[in-house]
């Protein structure tokens, strides 16, 4: 049963029927039966969620959300605070990894200001739906007000409406927050009940004694908020970010628009597992781009069923995985679409 | 010690310095240290063979060789021989999957005809390199002699040689031809020294009775003529096939030229161990671009120290598994060429 915030926003199931014709049409191209694996398994997806043989992907944007983290003083991680503005401003200025990656792929990179604390340049190309200056410390107070958490998922669903208004067919999560993989592993603990000590990695790169710390900060939060994982806004709230509740609304009007949503890795992840706890027909629409090599990510990916594409060993965020991704997304609908079959061909079926 | 058959075509080792230069810029880019894993270990071996930073890698080429096998008679394959020649068509019309992600990828696909038995129509496109009408069929005699041999890895040399002084930057190494996973298996078992049932897998999908029986001929086939592993050119002759010494000269001439190879799968992989049992600096060039579905991969990899880009379950061969790995290592270059270090973006560095 669906406890979406907003009614109207009913998610509909993958259609079976268009992932079936997606499989016949894949059985008669010049290709050993299965033989394209798992790019197979993602055109018959693509097919399903898009209802559309071929799935349009060409029009790729990918929507990187950046806030601030009350829980940021605490010392979980490597960096001063400062670089979440920081790298606001080296995003829009076109040097940071995603730019590069979304260059690459042809895919248009949105920024969001949902919270950022330092002060942000203004700029043409930044979109800012700023819930506060950050979130509260929550190794203090829970990180936001419900209402707070709601305004973040309302916000993402009106970013991204507008871009599936301007004609995205696939949609990608990034991600920037110093913090935020804090936020994150106490969602994951929260949500699938994994201890916090499984699923808390080093983030940017902190040390042992920091890596300790960050698992007692995040222990002592769930011990005192109790943040109830059958309502998954009261986890956001609690031990959240506006960039994740800002994610999570991008995930939910992405599938209510039957479009996939490539999830880029920790934060992205986090994000997903509030969207599907809200509507469990939200993972029929979601792609794992990549592992990340955050610990925790693989108990998000256990929990929502799903088998990353790539795996190369990254922790950068940003919506970086999901960049990478696109392509191989792109080239499964791409078989669908220009592959000669047997007949066409003139080649021979099997014999045995 | 290098027992190529042309003196002249001496292998140099990666460079050292340029790996270290590469590893010193990727320091200084506005992300974590090592957040990019596999990508920067990726963009460091680029810089270390191309000696370039950053590498250029943009003028993408896949040779994708085909001949025919006379093991195929064996019924080893769930095809029949004819297949190849119309495959080969289907290549030059463009409607084979290798075309698909190649143009996905905006590779240029080289097709070569080593030996194929059936008639392939005459096409300005076709690189006619054929060494006779299919190898013979190793159940009863060597596949070839050890000069159609040499000859295979010296055509192999000049379709190489010709698209690098074209401009190719990166070459994908590709294959068709029935018949050809049992050869490759016969040469895995032969130059690793593993059981021929662990390296034999089920090809283009033949049902258990028909991979017993593709066992039981290699291992027939092994005992009979003894190709030597310390004489690569010895396995190749014996046991191997036309496609896959031209695959042998390709990766020379590549890796001579100090430009990465990404290799395909399977068959690829086979040619790969014959060329790095003739020069071991040769594995300094080579990319795995995936893991094959293919059972007998996993050796390969393991005995050339080579890591999967991607793992996809695919078992398709073309130069597809090539060619979908082509845009990571392309943007591994990129992120040298185009990220913002942290002071040119002003951002801070660690804080702890």
């Amino acid at each position: 049963m669906s406890v979406l915030p907003d009614r109207r926003l009913r998610i509909e199931p993958i259609d079976a029927e268009w992932v079936q014709r997606a499989a016949r049409r894949l059985d008669h191209l010049t290709k050993p039966l299965g033989s394209l694996g798992r790019l197979e398994r993602l055109a018959g997806q693509l097919v399903g969620m898009t209802r559309q043989l071929p799935p349009r992907l060409s029009c790729k944007v990918i929507i990187t959300m950046a806030a601030d983290h009350g829980i940021a003083v605490e010392g979980v991680s490597a960096y001063p605070q400062a670089v979440t503005a920081q790298m606001v401003d080296n995003f829009l200025r076109g040097g940071a990894a995603i730019n590069v990656l979304a260059r690459h792929v042809q895919a248009r990179v949105v920024i969001v200001d949902m919270g950022v604390v330092g002060p942000v340049k203004p700029h043409a190309d930044l979109v800012v739906k700023r819930i506060g200056p950050g979130t509260r410390n929550f190794a203090h107070e829970p990180a936001m007000t419900r209402s707070e958490a709601l305004a973040a998922i309302q916000a993402g669903r009106e970013v991204a409406d507008v871009e599936l208004a301007k004609g995205a067919e696939l949609i990608g999560t990034g991600d920037m927050g110093i913090g935020n993989t804090t936020a994150s592993s106490a969602m994951v603990a929260a949500m699938t009940g994994q201890s916090v000590e499984s699923v808390t990695g080093r983030g940017t790169g902190i040390n042992e004694t920091a890596h300790a710390h960050k698992v007692r900060v995040i222990e002592r939060a769930l011990a005192q908020h109790r943040p109830n994982p059958a309502d998954p806004v009261d986890v956001l709230a609690k031990v959240g970010g506006f960039e994740i509740g800002g994610l999570v609304g991008v995930i939910l009007s992405t599938a209510h628009a039957k479009r996939p949503v490539v999830l880029d890795g920790f934060i992205s992840g986090a994000a997903a597992l509030i969207a599907a706890g809200l509507d469990p027909h939200v993972t029929d629409y979601l792609i794992a781009s990549h592992r990340s090599q955050e610990c925790g990510h693989r108990a998000m990916l256990t929990h929502l069923g799903l088998s990353p594409v790539l795996d190369l060993d990254m922790r950068l965020g940003e919506g970086t995985g999901a960049a990478l991704a696109m392509p191989i997304l792109e080239a499964a609908g791409k078989l669908l679409a220009e592959m000669a079959t047997f007949e066409e061909a003139g080649v021979s079926e099997r014999a045995r």
